[in-house]
């Protein structure tokens, strides 16, 4: 504590005891002080997917003592979602919150950690980023790309909806010549149908449905889709969530600044970033069911994809990962890692879990 | 900041100065000064079941810079496993880390929170306790039946296996006169079918069956059955964990030292139990797939139940916990919640996930 020792060194002799006095009353601190703006891809209101950027910059300052302050951004007001990875790296913020799937243009390997079709179930990623090397691999992944940040898996989601249309889906030939907004290998999967996909945020959404740009989206969960409007214009809702079966944010911290933290004030941010991925995690699973429930209210119709077709998007997927393996050395490695441990969890699900019916 | 007002009242002008020169270098520090006991009621050695309280304890320490120091004591070295609530509640010990469904005997609407049959998987549980109002209904619940306790959720896994047995199960009729220790309501499940079912703590397990106090039991999970060494004794283990499809752990903190914590004290362990919740629960579901694929060369026998032995199970399930209901108002309020709550998340989980086959 260099302030203690400059009193001991400069002041009177009863200075340097009261000091020493206080010193010795206080636990020991450890816990850095920190002033970071952290923009965010999502609007903080979005319940699961945007609200737990703001649930960890509020417990990050209150299990802190308020040493560590995290102001958020919402979208556009600092920077523009899209661009959160390269300010955090170049160190013109300190932190961002994003959905890092976005990335996928720069970093192939990125979606593996963002969304995945016919992939890992939320708590089945979560496990396999904890315990399988999942967290470690994300930092070298970046780092071999060249980009300067520490991610923190620090929000997750249950499966999105397969999208909003103006029909209802009766083959995969529906695709052909469809203008969607469809994210990640997901768009990859549906380009090979014929689909003509964008990227787009969600905030523009609801206008670009509007305008005929798009015939059809997918964005989120329910509950997320309904609040940006979706239902008002396109009434076919499509399950499951075969493109996205986990959904996972991340705050991303300037790796500069990250490494200069001490290892109390990282312990707490992964307590904190833990806790938000539960925040993320438990109000997708809790909010859902009422808002399918009232679907009919509203005239809109939920259609499931039956076995078949998702037999061959499936199929499909396993060309798109297999083309992205062959690419990117990161991409086959992680995707490897992650198929290892999906082989051995769908045992243990298939055992232990009561059929969802019962 | 009590200290620091007594050497300004009582010491010199220079050392007044120099304490609140100090006192405005330092970062505001909230987190309080804690010295815990804290005894378990499983070795935390059980990946899963037992490593949680480790980790909920180390994180506490480290993500308070040092302020927090909770010692853990392994089962019976400070106290018996069952009497943990009872020691924690009087003040004996400040903390404790438990299975709660122990205590079902002094509080019947416990196991709720603890493992249900049928009951919620473990992300759905969360789910509730988290934004369903399950934490405050547990808080109420002690305290309606005099316990001075306040309980965080600090630990969950997957699926216990239904039991290791000396043959396959044929038919339900297996159970009649069957000395088996099974804990909970499923316990009592199987009671209605014959069985003589005896409650013993984890330790004791290898002990009886070798002895043949017990001719059968479930405990845990696959692997920790295993470190506690049943499949040398008996060789057919029972699936899908039908009597457990979560089991919750704790820490119980006395209500009086817990009242008088401050907010941001409050905030860190509340933030470190979800972490050791997500702790328990991924490596949980990271572990077992691998043990059940082992099991081939230990000679152990992996048995599914069919499904109208499952009906059945259920059938007799929704017996007890409605007579549960009628005994007890608190049972019968909370399992109410959670019922509305389960009916809803089936919807959700029939659409929106991915068959587990694909």
């Amino acid at each position: 504590m260099d302030h203690l020792k400059k009193i001991c060194a400069t002041g009177s002799k009863a200075a340097c005891a009261a000091v020493l006095s206080l010193a010795v009353a206080l636990p020991a601190m450890a816990i850095d002080k920190v002033r970071w703006k952290m923009p965010v891809a999502f609007k903080s209101s979005l319940p699961g997917l945007g609200s737990p950027s703001v649930f960890a910059a509020e417990q990050l300052e209150q299990a802190s003592g308020g040493a560590m302050k995290v102001k958020v951004f919402e979208p556009n007001k600092l920077v523009p979602p899209f661009e959160i990875l390269s300010v955090v790296s170049e160190g013109k913020v300190k932190a961002g919150y994003t959905w890092i799937g976005y990335d996928q243009g720069k970093i192939p390997s990125i979606p593996l950690f963002a969304a995945i079709p016919f992939g890992l179930k939320p708590w089945a990623y979560m496990s396999w980023y904890y315990e399988g090397g999942g967290h470690d691999m994300l930092q070298e992944v970046y780092a071999n790309k060249g980009y300067k940040v520490h991610a923190e898996l620090c929000g997750i989601i249950g499966p999105e909806t397969a999208g909003w249309y103006k029909k209802p889906l009766e083959s995969l030939d529906d695709y052909n010549g469809l203008k969607i907004r469809f994210a990640g290998i997901g768009g990859k999967v549906i380009q090979k149908l014929g689909a003509s996909v964008t990227m787009m945020p969600g905030g523009e959404l609801f206008q670009a449905l509007e305008k005929g740009t798009i015939d059809a989206t997918e964005f989120s969960l329910p509950q997320i889709d309904q609040l940006l409007g979706f239902n008002k214009i396109v009434k076919y809702n499509l399950f499951p969530g075969w493109h996205q079966p986990f959904t996972a944010s991340y705050m991303l911290i300037n790796k500069g600044e990250y490494d200069g933290l001490g290892d109390d004030t990282k312990a707490l941010i992964r307590n904190v970033c833990t806790a938000a991925t539960v925040k993320g995690l438990t109000t997708s699973e809790y909010n859902q069911g009422a808002i399918i429930a009232g679907f009919g209210e509203k005239g809109v119709t939920a259609q499931k994809l039956p076995r078949d077709i998702l037999v061959k998007l499936k199929s499909l997927t396993e060309e798109v990962l297999a083309e992205e393996s062959a690419k990117d050395a990161d991409f086959k490695r992680v995707y490897e890692s992650q198929q290892a441990f999906q082989n051995n969890y769908k045992l243990w699900e298939g055992f232990a879990y009561l059929p969802s019916d019962l």
